[in-house]
């Protein structure tokens, strides 16, 4: 089903009838209304105007539209900033940020819980039984704009409550820490600061520990609210909207307080973003890398336990990144049906119509700000009519498991030993490479069960817990670790056995040194797959016959019975090659796609999204039933047939 | 006529007169003096120490010599720092600046204001009458090294009552901004902060407002010293120096409170800082883009309705650029032949003597540290001596008016859309083109009088007033507009009607959607004009048949009537192309120039400078009778006939 | 003979006696321990825990091995942070830093200084009198992290004593500062602040001012401890440990505290660092550039009067750069050997054992952290066997003087006029074109006697002091001088008779002005040398011929008797001829070796010591007694022998 977001405070209540009319009229079943909307719902201090949103949720019931409420702490008033500037958060710097824009708070703030806790408390009263709410979006992109760490007195203290909790005794967070390098040692919790201002750098473990404080303060604040509005709501659900390729924060704890996951889907300005390789920067400007929102919507899916929706969809330019194209005729159409395919149950458009002021002003969205519907809009009511027509599978169990983790994020960023291998490089171009080979790709979380899939990949994985251990022994299949894979413990150091740590017990090999290497020093690989490596590059004691090896004689790929690993990170070529191996060796059926295309099952349908610049025939069985276009595949346009 | 400024505080008194007598020998007409001097004129609060600059008056004039007194605001002593800290500047990262450079003060803070109007009126009652004393330089260079805006509590309110006395109602105000997004609203004026350290971007309109706040306090203190100055002098001239392509301030708006413009013309510094296409950053690093100082002359000239100096004139090689060349022999008399040409009344050279110690010891002057007349001191001596041959016509109006708006160059740098769509990348390269046709050049602002104008070209223009309508609108010739023109309001936000705004009345289109491109995905154009253009690209809805489209159909430049407008920021070979295209509309007669050289009318003589590398032949008419030089132009060199 | 860097207190005390052992069979003579371990040995206030540390010593010298006390003043317990927060330092910023990592202290902190000596004294009273402690290393590389330059109220106060100290009088301090210029004269010592926060810059002699302050407040620091030592011990050495390429500090002033110079040699970090010509980046990568450790090894062998330790020597890869590669198999090997050539009298690796927690993780050890010997273990056991097996001269004179001075540094940093002219760079540039050429170095400084050496090189020198003409005045050789030398006189200012200040006493020229170009704008240079300069150039007036020219006809090259001046900063070509042509000059045999190769002479020894990636032949006369390798040096290889 279909979405839209919309800001009715913006606009005229005139307008707010035929606007739910014309949202009727292109297909929209769920509305956001008030995420940001604090300062009208609470002008002064404890002065509640919440009969503009009363009248907004009956007009766009009375349409037949389902509300989805959004909680407005992500924009607290000027009024709050000014009686208690200590809801204001604190940057790395130590400066006190300022109003004037959102993500502001500092979510460590006992004021700030209170006062957020008092307005969705006071808006679940009002509207927890109300029948057009379906239900809450709490806060908004929790993290966004580099809000998700905070370094406030109150955090301060948040964190020695939380390194308390984790560790029982300062001696046991010394322990964990190694404080007696450098004599960093603490006399008590009370000692500990926020690691920042730091000269040389914090050590590891104080950052990595900051971090989850930080992604648990997040996941806490949303659970609070979350609690808050189920304590006086019946029959709704309560989400939050993340976002893609977003890692500051760890969406699968904090889905813990919701019913389902969602996230914001903007492929452009991600893909202007990124650094892709050869000209796809070019290629994909005005459709986005179709893997951007694609690896989104298979880990969403996962974090949101098998529901998600998009909350937000790109409806035309956006305004934030350093290059903002405008996506070709068809593009909002294909994320939508893409979503679909991977299993979002809704798509939210952003926003129902272009604002004419402040900061998101040169935003697109399904109309313009002379209220014309726009192209996005006609292509929305374009989805909402094929919809209509083809009722969906539940999605089904991909061939394909990519093992996950956010403190693997943290932990290479922290520790980098290299400036070019990032954990969100390796995971977009390894993810990148299963479904240009036309693989369904299930994300899971380590220590998740792997019976049901024919291969397992491991990009990279910071530390191989004993629940991961015991995963990946059980797996079903063929298992791909990347290089540093089981590279650090739990409390951030190397582990006793040396890297792959635990691993070893499945694959008898350790990791004696490693070296990194400017991006122009490849070293070239050459066995049973051949390629080279070189940003990471580790050297291996094993008694194991490498399957290949680096032009030194090291061994570079490994394996032991099903499990396989890499000694590096691969280039496009050795990337293609292994991955070709261990596809091969998990029985799977795979064919390289023509740039650009992509296919996803969702039950007993196939669909081929097409984000490349040609023309491709679809690869669907000769006889296939086309339910969704045809055989021949037009750029930006999709086709789906039942198997 | 030439000057020169002069520190005498930094030399033994005993130099004075000889000096004095060898800058009569060198042709200097005014001497500039006293600019950064308040520590020896007051080098303990209220110990008044005037008697060495009675005397250096004296001896300049006795020698012949007229003098600019500077106020010396721009560096008080130290003292003052330490007694009212809050004189000192905020920087937007909340840093209260210190003292040890230059101006580091808060041109809000009531002290500052005091100190100042204080130490310019002791001067004033001292030299107003002081017949030496030709006239006064306020302060120097406001805006220098990130000054112009200030984010300290004075600062903050004195923005506060600004807006005040701008919106009337803090409603106005918040219907203005638009705070209703993000839950920005403000319950009185009170709250409004400066548009720092905040999270996410500030509203657009905020920051513009703050921008137009500070160059409104920089104009208003300017007056008060001007206010001041001439409350106790007679028949003295009161001017300020501004900088070249410096757009932190709005020299129009500074410039009721003085008599004519001045500037300070710095040619191979700006030049190294610019990104010029192709070799050019080569081939003028030692003599400067011509059309640097060139545009500056004409801007402030219009500035100075139609009477500037040049303050300051690069004499040799500068400090402050990333690299510093040397001028090719004979540019500092090309420079000073250029500025004549365009009219300045003086041409007065930084500095007499190039200092041995301090920040500007690397900086070099018409003399050298050990005393020896330097290059550049030849030159000005060359330029007195062939000037006092040469009587020159009053300028006249050009053919082509180029319309300039210091707001929009806000409004692109609060709202870019894209990294590389600056105003003043557009504004030089708009400029150049016409400047490489040989076409003399007015810069006007919006709502100026056009009628005289065959061609008028508005590179972009935020937003498009009732005044700037009826001026295009009663243009004489023909108009070009840009892309991005009538794309704001005056609040900063879209038009209700879409971009072009209030245009629509001359040319009937609509701008439907924007997108920005990286620079290497060009979108070609094709039809009456040809070329491509893609850092800004504009989709347009209208009735019109475009002249040219891009080559995905969609329209590119249009026409109506004498109206043209083109929808995209267009490469070289486009913007050579429109802009020939409308030259010949316009029945102007032109021709590129070499590569280098320059004309310029003024009255019955024209000049030809040449910047370029190699000789060239003047363009003047057979017969025509040289004044200056010859027909053949050697590089570095000019050459002027009348008609 | 051998050493290593140990940190008991990081390791269970049961390991401690087996550690001992195995650094005897590995053939370690010295072990550093204690440097970092002030929480350990004062967990609180006044508690103190000194018996590990006896037990430790006791251990190792009963092993046969003699200790170095390293004193943890580098890092500072957190109870001292939070108890005197005035001891930690504030950067340019004006931000108070935090503990959690190391050298955030403030070396003008009274408060510090006080606690130092307390730490440093009960050390001493300890272990000044213990026969297995050879000596003490003070705290622990200087100036690490951006540490050499505090901006806190202590350290404004202490800069305002030495610059009363210095100038006696305010009215002395503002003549040498040029304070008239921009108003910046003060009133009194009081007056003066830190350099910092400053609008536009500061004065350039107020920044050199405080960069002298800072390093002789390092200095000073570094005697204290010296002498506190000094007080309680007997037989006992005294350095620091200084690192390489780091010209915050001016260790030659430092070293009057100290017995002899240390310093940590880390080759790859720095060679990954630094822009290489050409492919050198790469053919480097693992091997790093033969004299990144060569000129440092040179320069500390001045720096400590004839004696230097490498008290951290790498032995694998590095954690800190931006690129860590493996180094190659006998690279460290080849590093110690090259140190021992160069007259080290200890190689200490840094560290026995890799650490499997906290900052440095990913540092390698001899041993890994799973305790097996890791290659550089093995290579630092092989040269103590050949060491064992080879007695080496004392170090002899070189033919070659290289002139270095940290103040050149300091000044070209602070007025650079070019973005490229660094004296880093210069200074590398003309130390590796010497050392290609087969010649051994010895480094300088001014003043210092030149008069037994053939030829000395001054790459650039800020000011040519009284001493330092003298010197060159009695230079026994040629002398070369590079572009910039004598720019200025002590006081950071221009000489009055203009550049090369007094060195137009042996050189009768004059620089009449001064170019800096970008990159790509060489200025060939033909005549007696031939090439191309222009990152540097100089305009120069003389009655001298000139040996070559730019291919303006000005003079780049100039010869008067022995003495010569180079007025440009040269390109590899013109450099290369250059100095081959004063090699010539000054009788020196010479030969370009294949690249990568070094040679070193240390008494009757000759070493050739293979950087590069081929095999070469050494260039010992036919019949050489090689007592190390033989004549074929295979890469990473090194040969010896005796003439
Ligand atoms: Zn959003
Ligand atoms: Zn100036
Ligand atoms: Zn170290």
């Amino acid at each position: 089903m279909l979405g839209v977001c919309y800001y009715p405070e913006q606009w005229p209540a005139a307008m707010w009838a035929e606007d739910a009319r014309r949202m009727r009229e292109v297909g929209i079943s769920f509305v956001r209304v008030a995420e940001f909307a604090w300062s009208r719902l609470e002008p002064r201090p404890g002065e509640l105007r919440f009969e503009w949103l009363d009248e907004v949720i009956a007009i766009l019931g009375a349409a037949g539209l389902r509300v989805v409420l959004g909680t407005p702490t992500a924009t607290p008033p000027k009024w709050l900033a000014d009686r208690s500037p200590e809801v204001l958060m604190v940057d790395a710097q130590g400066r006190r940020r300022r109003h004037g824009g959102r993500r502001h708070t500092d979510l460590s703030s006992p004021v700030f819980w209170e006062e957020s806790r008092r307005i969705v408390a006071l808006m679940a009263e009002r509207y927890g039984r109300d029948p057009h709410v379906a239900g809450w979006q709490v806060d908004n992109e929790f993290g966004c704009h580099d809000s998700a760490v905070c370094y406030s007195p109150a955090a301060e203290a948040g964190f020695r409550l939380w390194l308390e909790r984790r560790y029982g005794t300062v001696e046991a967070l010394n322990a964990a820490w190694g404080t007696v390098f450098w004599s960093m040692e603490y006399g008590s919790f009370a000692e500990v600061d926020a690691p920042h201002l730091v000269v040389a750098d914090a050590a590891p473990a104080h950052l990595l520990d900051f971090q989850r404080y930080s992604s648990d303060r997040i996941a806490a604040y949303g659970q609070m609210q979350a609690d808050t509005i189920r304590a006086a709501s019946r029959d709704q659900f309560v989400t939050t909207n993340f976002m893609g390729m977003f890692f500051e924060l760890d969406p699968f704890d904090a889905m813990r307080a919701y019913d389902f996951a969602s996230w914001d889907s903007y492929p452009l300005g991600h893909t202007d973003r990124l650094t892709l390789p050869g000209d796809e920067n070019q290629v994909f400007a005005r459709t986005g890398h179709p893997d951007v929102p694609g690896f989104s919507n298979d880990f969403y899916r996962a974090a949101g336990r098998g529901r998600f929706w998009i909350m937000e969809q790109q409806p035309g330019p956006v305004n934030w990144a350093e290059h903002n194209p405008a996506p070709l005729p068809g593009m909002v159409r294909l994320w939508t049906w893409q979503a679909l395919a991977q299993g979002a149950e809704v798509v939210s458009y952003f926003r129902w119509r272009q604002v004419p002021y402040a900061q998101e002003q040169m935003h697109a969205a399904l109309n313009r700000p002379d209220d014309r519907l726009d192209r996005g809009g006609h292509e929305a009511a374009q989805v909402a009519r094929e919809l209509a027509a083809l009722p969906l599978d539940p999605p089904a169990r991909a061939p394909v498991a990519l093992v996950v983790d956010l403190e693997t994020e943290w932990i290479t960023r922290f520790l980098p030993q290299s400036r070019e291998f990032t954990y969100k490089s390796i995971l977009l171009s390894w993810y990148t490479e299963l479904r240009g080979l036309g693989l369904d790709v299930d994300v899971l979380r380590p220590g998740d069960d792997l019976s049901g899939y024919a291969l397992t990949v491991v990009p990279t994985l910071g530390t191989v817990s004993e629940a991961a251990l015991a995963s990946f022994r059980d797996a079903g299949g063929v298992v791909l670790y990347g290089p540093r894979t089981g590279a650090k413990t739990a409390d951030f150091a190397i582990p006793p056995n040396l890297p792959p740590g635990r691993l070893q017990d499945l694959i008898p090999l350790k990791v004696a040194r490693v070296e990194t290497l400017r991006p122009e020093m490849p070293v070239a690989v050459a066995g049973t797959v051949a390629g080279a490596g070189g940003l990471w590059r580790e050297f291996i004691e094993s008694d194991l016959e490498p399957l290949a090896r680096f032009d030194d004689g090291e061994g570079a790929f490994y394996a032991a019975g099903r499990h396989h690993y890499l000694a590096a990170c691969p280039d496009p070529t050795l990337l293609a090659a292994v991955m070709a191996y261990v596809v091969g060796e998990a029985g799977l059926e795979s064919a390289r796609l023509p740039r650009g295309l992509r296919l996803q099952r969702r039950g007993s349908l196939t669909f081929a999204l097409n984000f490349g610049p040609d023309a491709v025939e679809a690869p669907a069985p000769a006889g296939a039933a086309f339910v969704l276009g045809g055989r021949r595949v037009a750029p930006q346009d999709v086709a789906a047939w039942r198997c």
